[in-house]
């Protein structure tokens, strides 16, 4: 079991990261304080992991709450039922959430905690390689409005990360590849030695590998939690994080988060963003074909989808977070491994960008 | 004009109190770094002064949501509806949210504001006295669930609290009182020379002396910025602020929020404590006798309601934000200026206090 931590102060905590965690009752006995305790997952993984994480968890007498799978569910309805459950179970603040999911439940359950009764705990238990390397570390919680995603939540750690490589046994390839794209993310934004390991490594990757798999997942935890540690609340690198994500957003709210995986459309936002620095003369050629090619590898979409209306998606990218007084901000590359925040980009280049990743046009 | 501020680090603020303070566009553009500001209101407050208000920020083409009056609109749906009102005008993170109005007004605003994208700036400008001494400041954001009083919220201070007296000129007589309950309440909690000060100048200030008033809203913002500055996220003291809070909640929660106003509530739950404390032997019949006559004198009631179910009372008590594990915990008083929180009460002598203050049975 790998160990790292989230160096956040008062709020740090850890992030374990091994095999048989659901099964641990050590793990739960040393960080929760306090005898209110509910899980919260949805219909998929409760099928599967549930009962053994409440058998694990016998002691604190828990309660659970599985709502439906999807994006379409982390919504304020969703977030308003798991308080019902909460106040209906006479739950106090200093009660504790663990979510049992992927990003999805993470991020509403990790919301829910943030605001009930102003503050709650929440554990991470992700279920995804996605939520694993990523939504599960930092303490990004939201929820969804039907005009734009996560523009609803709150900065709020969770007390602890632990991340299961077994549960990864039955996760469907479709969402191994779609968490392989946050994992490739970070070799992009910050860590070019890691990028060149996953080219060298993504068939084993894809094999489901143990060691690999592992080491990516704590290759990718340690980037990210260096980030956090730096900047919790997004006021400057932070942002980096966001890479590939204006695009991958756009394309989530134009299909109305349906069809694609977070991944995915964070992989193609990734392909575009890179192809834009590229146009505009930051990347080279070769290194947006080292891109390309990894993410195909990968087994990641490099098109946008045919029912997507691609001239919507200026508009659909303008309400996205890092717009400051109308202006976008997009996060692009100077090379692999190194990404800045702009807004100093060609509006014709990026028209380009958006025009060369089109299905219907039959380009790529 | 006089000026407190809350020392929260990078998070401090300047509270101002005085006359004409809507009607100075400096005070705005001064603190304001964003070209992006909407005003909520509510529909009394705003045919009262949101023409103003939006005048003097003028440079700021400024945008203005107003939602209905009341406690039954403090609810999440209304929170996605200034959302739904932010996205629609493509306001980014940094935008500024104003609240002109009551506690209603701002607990829904700065609730909208700490989670519009994660967190954007607000200010807050009470138009109530209640606002004025209380709610405005400390960054107490929330909105009620059917279950409970502002069990969904977070902390998120404003960036500037804005009293203008002028503005109690059109208060209701009914509403001011409702603020004089929490205006006791500092001097019942920690000033006892505040609490003696009120006993003398109780009239002066239900006749709006504006002296008095002024005098009463500074004395009152000083305590709670202390309060606040030592305790932001209620880790300790800064629940003593809390007190009579628990019987208000189960008498508002019992109502439906309807029909007695916040302050009124407030007063009559302050005087239950404070005959809960009597009975357990912490404070004389004296002092007792001291504040109900206080209240009475600031024109709050001092029974329950008559359509008020007391057989309840415990059980609406019992979702209070201050139980822990099941437990309630209750602020009560060991003298006038000293309050303490505890869980070791007589549930008898609760019993006791509850039927005292029944209508039904024609007590008080």
């Amino acid at each position: 079991m790998k160990e790292l931590k989230v160096e956040l102060g008062q709020r740090s905590y850890p992030i374990l990261i091994g095999k048989g965690l659901l099964g641990d009752p050590e793990l739960f006995v040393n960080i929760i304080h306090s005898s209110q305790v509910m899980v919260v997952s949805n219909t998929t993984i409760a099928s599967l992991y549930l009962p053994q994480l409440l058998d694990t968890l016998a002691d604190f007498s828990p309660l659970s709450y599985v709502i439906a799978d999807g994006e379409s569910h982390k919504n304020l309805t969703v977030m308003n039922e798991i308080v019902t459950q909460l106040l209906e179970n006479k739950f106090s603040r200093n009660c504790t959430l663990i979510a049992l999911g992927g990003g999805v439940v993470g991020d509403i359950t990790g919301f829910a905690a943030a605001c009930y009764q102003r503050g709650a705990n929440y554990i991470q238990i992700p279920t995804t390689l996605l939520a694993q390397v990523d939504s599960s570390v930092g303490g990004k919680t939201a929820v969804n409005h039907e005009i734009g995603k996560n523009m609803i939540g709150a900065f709020h750690q969770p007390i602890a990360v632990y991340s299961d490589s077994d549960v990864l046994d039955t996760l469907p390839d479709r969402e191994l590849s779609a968490g392989l794209a946050e994992v490739i993310k970070y070799g992009l934004i910050r860590d070019p030695v890691f990028f060149t390991w996953l080219e060298n490594n993504i068939e084993s990757l894809r094999d489901r590998d143990d060691e690999c798999l592992q080491y990516a997942i704590e290759r990718s935890c340690q980037n990210k939690a260096e980030v956090v540690a730096d900047d919790e609340r997004e006021q400057g690198q932070r942002a980096l994080l966001n890479f590939g994500h204006t695009f991958a957003h756009a394309v989530e709210t134009g299909l109305n988060y349906k069809d694609w995986l977070h991944g995915e459309a964070v992989g193609l936002g990734m392909l575009m963003a890179a192809d834009l620095s590229c146009r505009s003369g930051w990347i080279t050629e070769t290194d947006l074909a080292r891109i390309r090619d990894l993410l195909i590898k990968a087994g990641l979409p490099i098109k946008l989808p045919e029912q997507f209306e691609i001239s919507n998606m200026r508009e659909l990218m303008s309400v996205d977070k890092k717009a400051k007084d109308g202006q976008l901000f997009l996060v692009v590359l100077k090379s692999i491994g190194d990404a800045v925040v702009t807004n100093e980009f060609d509006e014709n280049l990026l028209q380009l960008t958006v025009e060369q990743f089109s299905s219907v046009k039959g380009k790529n």
